[in-house]
């Protein structure tokens, strides 16, 4: 399949700029052929417009032709072949086998959000039955579900261009919710999102979906942000730097009507390893810990930035093993030039830190001209990990810091000193058990995830998966951005008072027609009233 | 029972500061006797430290407490007995009757958090089962539920003293979820929200709840505003105008942290009157109508506002019937002296405007010494109605405006000229019906809550309501401050991956405790693992 470089304005190519640019190669730091034109203006407007025009539209379609769109587009994304996934690695520099996988999530995610609409009771569907002769007053007959809100604006993200871009997770749930998607496609990997770009057009296409359902444009910094400012738009999907995440916030609660963002930004993800865990499974842990480190170059947001354990004789021989197992690390390409170079200055300001000590470094030496990362594993005492609040900040690479505490008082302080997180992790033994109530109770109230005996990075798509948390990890904390409840982001709850039956949704109807669990006078049930 | 005048800073009474105010009544425009003193900034702090503490033992405990500590404030509330009513008329102007019918309500909406409590699936609890066996990598148990977010702040409602105030709907659904509640008292009804806070922390402390579970304030200006940028606080409920929610709106994301703000602020509630139902059913409409404008003295946020209907003589022959009926409204209190002067000022602005005309006032005039409001319908063409945006803005009182379209088409131009809104209302008769359909669609754009044959104002307590809508109907139209899904508005989900049984909350116990619906591997049930 060629590759289309321009913009899609729904289910048009266009490219009437003037100013473009071309992907960009971290494994040889050197440009890609092919010019991207960002879009003018006009065709800014023309995407936002059908997008507005579309929503009704789409919205209003049977849930069986949203899922066979989803389908669809999984079809289409895997019809690619080998193309995308070559285009992927060159433009992402991770490895095949990664982006192999990284499809399949995709695609998986895409039927596992059809399925969800197959099975429709998502909508969180509530009738409360009228009662004509109820004292003082009559009660009406109240029906609501859940609808969706409107077009939704999803910025792709830089770490995975596949599952958390173009047709990744934002755009998979808010499609799935009823909602058109205007995607801005990531500068580091334009011709990966053309490519699905071409796949979700193809599948809209064949499935009858209208023009507008779906756009994808490449932007420059101004339109960027007025994609969020423009009235069209009625909520945001990113992932990314809480940086680029908070201006786009920013901008959406300053709108005249405000709007929400639903930001996966920053984490650490601390990890707690408890002492006789670390008696008992040493070895194992180390090289756990250090594959966990590593995963994805460390361009994880689930990467585990912050290892907490007691300082004792224990803890000195679990960090000579996991020393030795951080040796063997090798250095990786990067997903950029600026992320590589952010990873770099991270890991300089740790290293010129008195109170940092290192801990070890990958033996191999990291190729710059391959935008590669040197792995690097700190540790600090906690007395001065608490006092120096940039060490909470992440380091966005294969980097960790250890820190350790006088006790586990100590642990749940420098837990307790913790911003929001994506995740937490415990490693204990059975004899640990009794000192770990203060610990869960801390991570409870810091994280949306909470892991036991296991590592943070491999977020699973699933019904219960919460890749979400207090801020700043996103900023929302009621919502999560992996897994099928991600579809309850664009969505707001719609009443039906005393409404004939032929006006109202099928979710609603007397005769239950989609078979979907509602809760019926405050009963959960699926049959008909 | 006494009435205790100080602040509660959880359990205990507290009235350090030296500046007092007193309440006064818009039924003799006289102040009251008794001093309510403002908190002072160690009272403030205090409290918030006091919630921030309860939070996690609050937020701990079996559901059962939580649901028995709900029904004994419901019965706290009706053991305060004729005090608390008679305070409350004195302070709100509202007749008993309507202020019995809003105990009721209160008490009402306790109790059904109570139940909800008690039935549990409201937790959305999602249990993915382990795969070890799953190729390429093994699949972990994943399960999730929603916990409360933290201490909320609640900012009682001038309109609801009982209903959306110190033990109101945002109180209920905050408590039930399991987050403690700062109240700032709305200074138009000290007292009653002292007798009310009374009630509260007798409940608490008879319920064996935490100190800190609930505290009540008296605050100035400057106060009430660093309550929401308060790191304690975790959310905010509120119920007012746009231009105090939006001031707290941005003061919550403008914060470190930003949190949400659920503000239900303004809206004017349209109503379609279609040909054929003013031709069968004019008399009842007229008289129907002229009541949900002139309920609770036109001072609900569901009040009928503007009100669209075909130019003909149809809609003349109903416009006259209708100004026969308005004309016997009569003149009540409001709720005190600035919405009083809003309202005046409001209809001054109608009256002067050259392209609206009078369709009727009450014949009796209003009494100004008893704060009342004067009754006043006007009307205006659809074309002259678009050209002028400060017509679609609230005037909060019994005042309301026809619109007089050139046919359907120029109705729904209407509609879709509007901002969000609570509610939206047709009245039709089986032959309107093949007009409806572009009727409805607007419609779901615009409102939380459609409305068929009935009127706006009246607003059940349901597992279906929907009191919410787009902006500015309220700041978040993900949410409904009525009804049990605004518990909703106070969690966040959580994930436990792998995590031994013992330290699951009972919701996600392979045993299912609780015996609640579950979404277990996609299929809800509530059978045990």
């Amino acid at each position: 399949m060629d590759m289309i470089t321009d913009n899609y304005v729904g289910f048009s190519t266009s490219a009437k700029g003037n100013s473009s640019f071309q992907a960009f190669s971290p494994l040889n730091n050197q440009n890609i052929p092919g010019d991207f034109t960002r879009a003018t203006a006009e065709e800014f407007e023309t995407a936002l417009t059908l997008a507005q025009k579309a929503f009704p539209v789409y919205s209003a379609l049977p849930v069986e032709d949203r899922a066979k769109f989803l389908d669809a587009i999984a079809d289409e994304i895997m019809n690619l072949g080998d193309t995308l996934l070559e285009r992927c690695v060159l433009e992402s520099g991770l490895p095949l086998g990664r982006i192999t996988g990284e499809r399949g999530r995709t695609c998986g995610q895409l039927k596992l959000f059809a399925q969800v609409l197959r099975e429709g009771s998502w909508v969180d569907a509530r009738i409360d039955k009228a009662q004509p002769d109820r004292q003082p007053i009559p009660k009406s007959d109240i029906r609501r579900m859940l609808v969706p809100i409107g077009p939704v604006a999803v910025y792709g993200a830089s770490n995975f261009p596949l599952a958390f871009s173009t047709a990744g997770g934002d755009t998979a749930s808010a499609l799935a919710s009823g909602c058109p998607v205007i995607v801005k496609s990531h500068s580091s990997h334009p011709g990966t999102n053309a490519l699905v770009t071409t796949a979700i057009i193809t599948a809209a296409k064949k499935t009858g979906m209208p023009d507008g359902v779906f756009s994808s444009l490449y932007l420059d910094h101004e339109h960027a942000i007025k994609l969020v400012e423009h009235p069209a738009i009625k909520a945001v999907g990113f992932t990314g730097s809480q940086s680029i995440g908070m201006t786009l916030f920013n901008a959406a609660v300053n709108r005249p009507e405000p709007i929400p963002v639903y930001a996966e930004m920053s984490s650490i993800n601390p990890v707690v390893l408890m002492e006789n865990i670390l008696k008992s499974k040493k070895d194992t842990i180390a090289t756990a810990l250090t594959g966990s480190v590593n995963l994805g170059v460390g361009q994880f947001c689930t990467n585990p930035g912050l290892i907490l354990l007691e300082d004792n004789e224990t803890s000195k021989n679990f960090l000579s093993a996991f020393a030795e197992e951080f040796k063997k690390s090798v250095p990786a390409t990067m997903l950029n030039k600026s992320i590589h170079k952010a990873c770099i200055s991270g890991v300089k300001e740790l290293f010129e830190k008195d109170n940092v000590s290192l801990v070890a470094t990958a033996d191999l030496s990291a190729n710059q001209e391959k935008t590669e990362a040197q792995p690097v594993a700190f540790s600090i005492s906690a007395d001065d990990f608490m006092k120096d609040k940039s060490l909470s900040e992440e380091v966005f690479g294969p980097v960790t810091l250890f820190v350790l505490c006088k006790g586990i008082s100590q642990i749940v302080e420098v837990l307790e000193s913790l911003q929001g997180q994506l995740t937490a992790t415990i490693h204990a033994e059975k004899e640990d058990e009794r000192n770990l109530q203060p610990i869960v109770n801390v991570i409870s109230q810091k994280a949306g995830r909470l892991i036991y005996g296991g590592y943070p990075t491999g977020v699973e798509v699933c019904h219960s998966m919460v890749h979400g948390g207090p801020f700043p990890a996103t900023s929302n904390a009621n919502s999560t951005s992996v897994g099928t409840a991600a579809i309850l982001r664009f969505v707001r709850p719609l009443a039906y008072q005393d409404f004939p039956e032929a006006f109202l949704p099928e979710a609603l109807k007397n005769s239950n027609p989609l078979g979907i669990m509602r809760l019926v006078d405050g009963v959960l049930t699926r049959d008909k009233i």
